[in-house]
């Protein structure tokens, strides 16, 4: 991978605006391999300093998702205990790179039947922006009579593919606004959406409404249920957070763009949590295991 | 006016999405004025006859905007005590409907003066979609250094063109997206919005995600008022309610109509709201006066 395609890479890493923070950690564990993998003919030396930048610059790109940072932490620190046996180097970082890529994919989707355990046929379910996990969990559920609210989820409204690939697997989706989520929320048995991150007091931080939906849910007594693997975690507080500020352009109206806010997430404070669930079950108390 | 007319400025009432209910009851008004001016020619029985059947179908136009239903029947009420004297009634039916209207634009100046005392110079001032009373506080409110976080109101986004305008008043406006309002509640000194009607239980009826709003408020304790004159009252409860709901299409997206929701109104509970306003002040106890 030369220098021009990873910054390529990379920015289309920076632009991403469909795929939740699970699936661009995946993306950014992939680009290492790839760079791993083209990178046979460089010495030690050179290949730990460019593997190491490549590192810090996928790092740096989504701050608001830490997953992102959290396996390309575990990578890093992998590979700093390797050893250069007979230019073997590149090739163990980018097998280490495929095997942190397969152990996110089974923690979604051990955490995505957990998750399924807790619908039951014919209920209705409303969510709010796509997750990847949560659409582990919707193809599991396939058949199972659901009905699902799904909010457009604007500025860029994934909700609208998430509303189209549900309807495929044949469920039962009504498409709104975000501003409905009030009188949805009381017409549903639980709502459950995914996460950037995972938050060390418990709270989540997810699209932006997502603190809006829990805030309906709560007031309508329909349980709240965050679907996040483990490895969202993170030991930051939410004074801590840097929330990813987008432009003002991606609402397409006619106003100044820089007196437009496109925050992309919001915290939903633990309180108002009914649930975690990740690929070890699901947590009731607010205390992540 | 011909029936032809009326039906054209009928249609005109169910279309508008960008005024509100105020604004739209004294359109209403405005009608009745028009076809009795029109009408000198009928006798009296066709006259009370004509001017009963517009009124009835002005009435059904907007069931989720009480304050139509309440000034048309003070004016039914008032003209089936009118005696036609030498072929007056029908300039004194238009008269009513003039006076009418009169009386509804000082409730909604008298409103707008009351709310204006709440906000203090350089607060920073939360709403959601527009309110013809709103618009006229705001417009008593330039040069006192406001700060405006205003809502897009999807999905025709009337908050845009409220944007506009508060900037054209000099005041600072943060445009933002309906699923921002938690984000953006914690910012502000004072939640307000108007109304489209007030429920018998001090509920409030209002564009949808309304509700949203008052929960992520009342959630960091900034103080969310109701400004609305006291002609948008009814003695309906919330569940007597008929919601409008339009068509799935002004969504403009890709996905079945018929699947996707535009319900326009959410109901407010009262114990989410700090205060209401109206023509004779500021009403903290939930009690409408």
């Amino acid at each position: 991978m030369t220098e021009q395609q990873f910054l390529l890479a990379l920015n289309g890493l920076r632009n991403d605006r469909q795929h939740g923070a699970s699936a661009l950690a995946r993306q950014a564990l992939l680009i290492l391999q790839r760079s791993a993998e083209q990178a046979t003919d460089c010495d030690e030396a050179s290949l730990r300093l460019l593997m190491g930048q490549r590192c810090t610059q996928l790092c740096q790109i989504r701050p608001s998702m830490a997953v992102i940072n959290g396996l390309l932490a575990r990578w890093q620190q992998a590979v700093d205990h390797f050893h250069d046996e007979e230019g073997s180097l590149s090739t163990a970082m980018a097998d280490q790179a495929g095997q942190l890529i397969d152990l996110s994919l089974q923690a979604v989707i051990d955490s995505a039947r957990h998750a399924s355990q807790l619908v039951q046929p014919g209920q209705t379910l409303i969510t709010h922006s796509c997750s990847s996990t949560m659409m582990v969990m919707f193809e599991q559920l396939q058949d199972q009579n659901l009905a699902v609210i799904v909010t457009e989820s604007r500025p860029l409204n994934e909700g609208v593919a998430v509303a189209h690939q549900l309807r495929r697997w044949g469920m039962d989706v009504t498409l709104i606004t975000d501003a409905q989520m009030g009188l949805f929320a009381a017409r549903a048995d639980l709502a459950m959406v995914g996460a950037d991150s995972l938050l060390a007091d418990g709270s989540v931080v997810n699209k932006a409404g997502t603190s809006l939906l829990a805030l309906a849910a709560n007031y309508c007594q329909c349980p709240f249920y965050v679907l996040a693997e483990s490895y969202k975690r993170t030991a930051d507080l939410p004074e801590q957070l840097i929330l990813e500020q987008m432009s003002g352009d991606e609402l397409q109206h006619d106003f100044p763009a820089d007196k437009t806010s496109n925050i992309y997430f919001d915290v939903t404070a633990a309180s108002l949590i009914s649930g975690w669930i990740d690929e070890h079950g699901v947590s009731y108390d607010g205390e992540l295991k």
